[in-house]
């Protein structure tokens, strides 16, 4: 037992942390404590602050609900969850389609479509065709994949957001044809502002970051034999550039046309966009979601916690 | 825009936090997004261990009630407590007894007692003596300091543990005499283990670690003009070298003595324990405590909340 200075507790705490029997798990915490523990000797982190994060991440605890993930939110505009994507980008054995965030607002129950339907139920304002091709790095089409799409409504929310959160619109699932095609109907979806009524919404705000996302369509696209997509489409408006969640990016543009020859549905504007997947590798036995269904995170939080 | 890698994706956080307009928020957000973003690189993060990750904190946040406050206990075996501790510590402007966490049992509503009196209410076995003198750095008797003393009872639970949490016991608050003296009854306390039914007890059992801090009396002691002085006495049982929140150190070690001659009550045990208390210097200004009444940590998330 010693007498604890800021340069001593960090080798007292990983001497305690020592006998950890999955070496994943120790070394997690090993980096994580030595990298907390930094934060705090170089920030002279005062009591007074300390206890406002306590605060702050009470807070964000007590706003996460089945259809609403503020730690996800969190992790996003800090840019730990695009850091997470680029980090499993690298573990992918060919190079594919680049992934997005999936963001908080995916769920697991995606109504199916045949292809060409139009998605929004709500909505017919602005609508437009949403069409590509799925194919492996080598080129060939990938059929049968499935193609799951979640975005906004017209005026820039997310059904989750919506009443009680329990309709479900402006979200579908697809499957490729033959050729690897897939093509739907939909509504050109809006920028938003990111929840700004919790904790994450008030540290946006102490930050002056403007809080908005850019238009975007995500993609989930899977197939047997292949690493799962987690992508987007980002539409260049006017918060494209200033992403709060660090979500766009030069390869995941999509470019409108008015009126593209080659769509496989004519007389409406239309994004065409072509996604690549890489084989299934060996970091692909877990999960490559960097996101959840909220509901799915509050049920597993509830599980564990019975 | 850029294409984020992960080495990138810092500066680009930093560079979209860069008008922050506090200076001290802006340092701290830098700071632990290096340190946030560095931890992901360098454990090479993958997305399955993020969402374990969001999964636990969200857990830990549906944990804390207006009696508990599993975040502080989270800091507490991170040694992140510790490490405030040590770091407020160093800001005294002179030498003064060791401070030791506050931990997630104090309570604001504290009962008045006087001078010798017992302050467990419903237990008369093992009763101790507890006595000692405030003084300044100097040596001078700091007379009318206010003394916050809690524990757990002779089971090693606290108040806040027991029934509903609602009944005060093993708590009180006393004023030091003219000679700086303080003295009272209490029960021995005992070694106990943490909370260990919410998340932070999974962890600690996935650790391997045992979960128990050692017996110990809990001291808050403030007085005009002085730093307040929140520390613990330590009994030095089979869990004092292992404290799971390393609170413990040689220099907060309890000598009971069977037969004190210089005790102000004779005929029961005793533990002499004299404190001494700095000057309030500039980093008094804001609080000291590394810890927080957990219905005051609600309160205070709620009310941001509305």
């Amino acid at each position: 037992m010693r007498n604890h200075t800021p340069s001593s507790i960090t080798d007292t705490v990983l001497d305690q942390m020592a006998g950890t029997p999955s070496p994943r798990l120790k070394m997690l915490m090993e980096v994580g404590i030595r990298h907390l523990h930094a934060f705090a000797r170089e920030a002279n982190l005062t009591p007074q602050e300390w206890l406002q994060f306590i605060e702050f991440l009470t807070r964000v605890g007590k706003t996460c609900t089945p259809t609403r993930q503020e730690f996800i939110l969190l992790s996003d505009v800090l840019g730990l969850s695009t850091m997470v994507n680029a980090l499993h980008d690298a573990t992918a054995v060919e190079d594919a389609t680049r992934t997005s965030l999936l963001g908080p607002f995916f769920r697991e129950d995606s109504p199916e479509f045949e292809l060409g339907e139009q998605i929004s139920t709500r909505e017919a304002v602005d609508p437009i065709l949403l069409w590509g091709r799925v194919s492996s790095a080598a080129g060939k089409a990938v059929a049968n994949a499935k193609v799951m799409i979640w975005q906004t409504s017209g005026s820039g929310t997310y059904d989750l957001q919506e009443g009680d959160g329990s309709a479900i619109d402006y979200r579908g699932t697809f499957r490729t044809d033959a050729e690897g095609r897939y093509f739907l109907r939909t509504v050109r979806p809006l920028g938003y502002y990111i929840p700004m009524d919790g904790p994450v919404g008030d540290l946006v705000r102490a930050q002056n970051r403007l809080g908005k996302r850019p238009a975007h369509i995500h993609f989930l696209i899977s197939a047997p034999g292949f690493r799962e997509l987690v992508t987007a489409l980002y539409f260049p408006d006017e918060y494209v550039e200033s992403d709060v969640v660090f979500g766009s990016s030069p390869d995941l543009i999509a470019r409108e046309k008015a009126a593209d020859p080659e769509a496989p549905i004519k007389g409406l504007p239309s994004v065409r966009f072509d996604f690549t997947l890489a084989r299934a590798g060996t970091a692909d036995t877990a999960g490559g979601r960097v996101g959840a269904d909220p509901k799915a995170v509050d049920a597993a939080a509830r599980a564990a916690a019975t």
